[in-house]
């Protein structure tokens, strides 16, 4: 029989039948009541948020600061602030906003400046305030652009495909990126619901694969579990799998040349999404010129076959 | 018999009893004498000092380098700076001040300008001190806000709590921060202090867990050290632990996905920490969406217990 | 008999006699159809080209948002922009632009200043984009310049060489930086192409070093794989090896304590870049005051000698 | 017998007596010939230069495009330099020189304006040069600043102390920061030279240590490695030692939590700084709070004893 592992920190015991525990994404169905707020770190956040709503943070940010200032030197009235050109139309509010966003951004063109002792202390407070959160903002601009991450594509099915005398659960994945991955390493935890009594009990197994490694990835590479006496698989139907809510969850690591550093990447999968009885189309040729051709379209790709007798417990008779 | 380990590195042979060995926050009770001040290295003492004592060394270093530059203008005399706008209400020396601001913060209103060789050289080196002066806080500034740090709730307690046939210590913790963790690794060392002659020695062991790592840490996870004969709480009861000193050190290691980096956490019980006959109350359930819910709130909870025969030597007969 | 192991990752089974897999510069021979540019992160675009295509690239960057900007104010009209000096011989369309680059880069001479309410948002606007842009261009430029690379040599031949009753493949290798290497791993990866119908089979062998790790690593180090029975080189000529397309995938990990990182890096010898019969020249000696004198010069360099009986089948009878 | 272990990487044949091959420091003894200044990283050497060196590199890249620039604007006569205030003591060079330092530092006054097309393009373009320029210096700063580094303090002397029934080499190692260090490791190799004809042929054994690592470094750490039969000191007297060139090289890592990252550190002791029959002196004690009182003044304080017979080899007999 197939060797039960630890739960993966997901948890074990449910009071009641749980939704599929990894996200096609790699986030987990969990939520949390009590702390949340205090749960965010704010360079995560802004890290981690869309460039849509970085941006409009950065700009509400700075208007916000820009119109403190503006209040002050208005509140310091029109002595606070003189102007060497002829700024007639605009109305003394609108000065102080305008001499505000150059002291801001430290451009001083000159056409505002400072006068009385209480606006030029204040200006070259705004002025180092300026300095250090427009510094402040590019190191987040920066850290999020050159931040590690990943791109692994997934085979939008699992196949259950011949293999050896009988079949195997494959994942076909690629790196997405151009930059040369080294040391990848996988695994794969397979994962289902028993009732028991009023509780529900989360089984996990580590399945054994024909190999968990790669030193360089360049290509695709398929991950095949042998469906054998030591595979959860073995003896079970596709019915009988979604029964139970069973769920594979992949978790892939390797080092990333073009960023230089470890990246993660996880994924999974459901019963739904796996075909039984299909296999792989080759993704890669070689040309004439004896160079290796990868084709990202045929990522997926693949072709139904016979299982010969099914369901797969036959195959391994 | 349980199994000693060595010192971890905190010390063995001591000439007097010690306090607890290590704080509440993961620091050790151990002072230093001899080369205090060169111990710090500059920058890890900006990047950990609270963020009010960081910004207030800012506004000094700054104001001091402001004044520096003013006084230096000032000692050039009036001739050394001319000014395009009325300034009469503002003292020489305080116009100093106003143009060596406007300077360092290279905002250059163009209301102050140096005047003569002297006067304009001074101001260039003043600007210069201004751009890696403040690119420089910046660079501490982002650094702070960055730095990757863990946020491990631990219970308040641990709990010697009722375990298959006999009784288990008991310890709850949860990332209190929204990140995922993945391979978290977790060693609990106890130690106690006993006394030979005139000398104090510290005994160290590492406690053995039912599991010492999860892949991943989205939900709490109860640490759980089973007391049986491989364990030093073995036959003792909680007042024969008290008396020597004993104290529970934790070390937490994982990687955390929203740094992208490795984290560290650590803490300590003292066995006022420790609760005799209790167990947690579950922290999360699943809602009617199948969705987990964690509540925070319920991290520490527990409710007593009757380990049915006390010491807890009795329950592992 | 030579023990086989599985395809580093680079693909197994080719319809096609392939090219090279490695380059020199340790690239692999594969090309991608389909989601080229959706391939690249722009971070590692802009951190991997070249110095020139990228201050071509900052230059466009910056002239480009500068235009932008001109022809904005230029469409506000004269009365947009105010000059405190004569500025007759410059059109105002240029005047536009030269506004538009003191603002951009925060210079904010005064010469030109914004004039009105659209204007002066406008050049808020603009200076914001250039504190960011500016910034972000130099994260890139320090990205860059402090990414940690490795420079090594390799011969640039490899060797048969005498080896104790026998004969040993060799290659020589050097950090041609000045910082020191620390815990410096290699490994060599052979392979040679197998036609079977119309396909042909990559086979894969990680070849047996004399070592494979050293602790430093300040002078030359010499691979060794001795050449027995357990070699794929043993009892195969030159020829022979040739003939199947045989390559030796060279990779390489250590420490730079000068960037204080892992640093990598590969390179890979076909069979014309192997002697057969010859001697490394020895790269350093000891001088008069007993300092060890390294000589880059002689890296590649070797002196023929005989095998005594060829091919080298008959070194190992 | 003591096991020998595989060079660690210093060269193990040589055609003279060398010097010692580590230095106090950790570098090593070797010079190279040849590629001298490619070998050269810029960015390590900026890093690593000291802060007084890079002041005036800095300084003088600084001055050096100021005066290029300087130049340009000179060449284009008095044309192409507008100022809006008197600045007749200044000769037009300086004026071109100040303008050019107001450009640079984008401080822009506005006493000095650009006038015509050249003259504007060539500001904008300093402008941009001053921007990435000066962005680029603080990030060197900064790098330098905030660069991982241990500062590992090692006893002056290594000991020959009493030890069980006989004797083990003692040394005695802290670390200086106030930070903690984490899982340190350290290993010591021992090297003599031993001559072979005419050749000399460095041995290497890895000395066992009673424990060789830590996982706190709070306090001192006392190496221990006994010298009984399987020690190449076994049987050794202190001038035999010292004839044949022994060394001991000392190699530590760990992780440094003030930095967030692994530091490292080496050093190396010669016969002349080993002491024979000597034991370190506490270097902490336990204060009435119950607090470790750690006095770095006795890091290398010893006390001579009687290894009761010399040489060692008596000890062990």
């Amino acid at each position: 029989m197939a060797k039960q592992i630890r739960d993966p920190g997901i948890g074990e015991k449910f009071n009641a039948r749980t939704k599929r525990l990894m996200n096609k994404d790699g986030t987990f169905n969990v939520r949390s009541k009590g702390i949340a707020l205090k749960r965010i770190h704010p360079f995560q956040y802004l890290v981690n948020v869309s460039w849509a709503k970085f941006a409009l943070i950065l700009l509400l940010a700075f208007t916000t600061i820009n119109l403190i200032y503006a209040t002050i030197y208005f509140s310091l009235g029109s002595a606070g602030l003189k102007t060497t050109i002829d700024m007639s139309p605009i109305s003394h509010f609108w000065q102080c906003v305008f001499f505000s966003l150059n002291t801001l951004t430290t451009v001083g063109f000159g056409n505002f400046c400072p006068s009385g002792y209480k606006a030029n202390i204040v200006a070259g407070l705004e002025a180092m305030t300026g300095l250090l959160g427009f510094a402040f903002a590019t190191g987040l601009l920066y850290g999020r652009f050159s931040r590690p991450s990943s791109k692994i594509g997934y085979s939008e099915n699992a196949l259950i495909a011949p293999y050896n005398d009988g079949s195997a659960l494959m994942i076909r994945l690629v790196n997405l990126r151009n930059s040369i991955m080294t040391d990848v390493d996988v695994d794969i935890t397979f994962t289902y619901e028993e009732r028991i009594g009023n509780q529900y009990m989360r089984r996990f197994y580590q399945l054994p694969l024909e190999r968990n490694e790669v030193n360089y990835l360049p290509l695709t590479w398929t991950l095949v579990h042998p469906i054998d006496e030591n595979s959860p698989f073995y003896g079970k139907t596709h019915e009988e799998l979604k029964e139970i809510d069973s769920e594979l969850m992949i978790n892939l690591k390797g080092h990333d040349e073009g960023f230089g550093e470890q990246v993660h990447s996880r994924t999974s999968y459901l019963m739904d999404d796996v075909i039984w009885g299909a296999r792989y189309i080759p993704s890669f040729h070689v040309d004439d010129a004896g160079i290796v051709l990868l084709d990202f379209e045929k990522l997926s790709a693949y072709e139904k076959v016979n299982l010969d007798r099914e369901p797969v417990l036959l195959n391994l008779v």
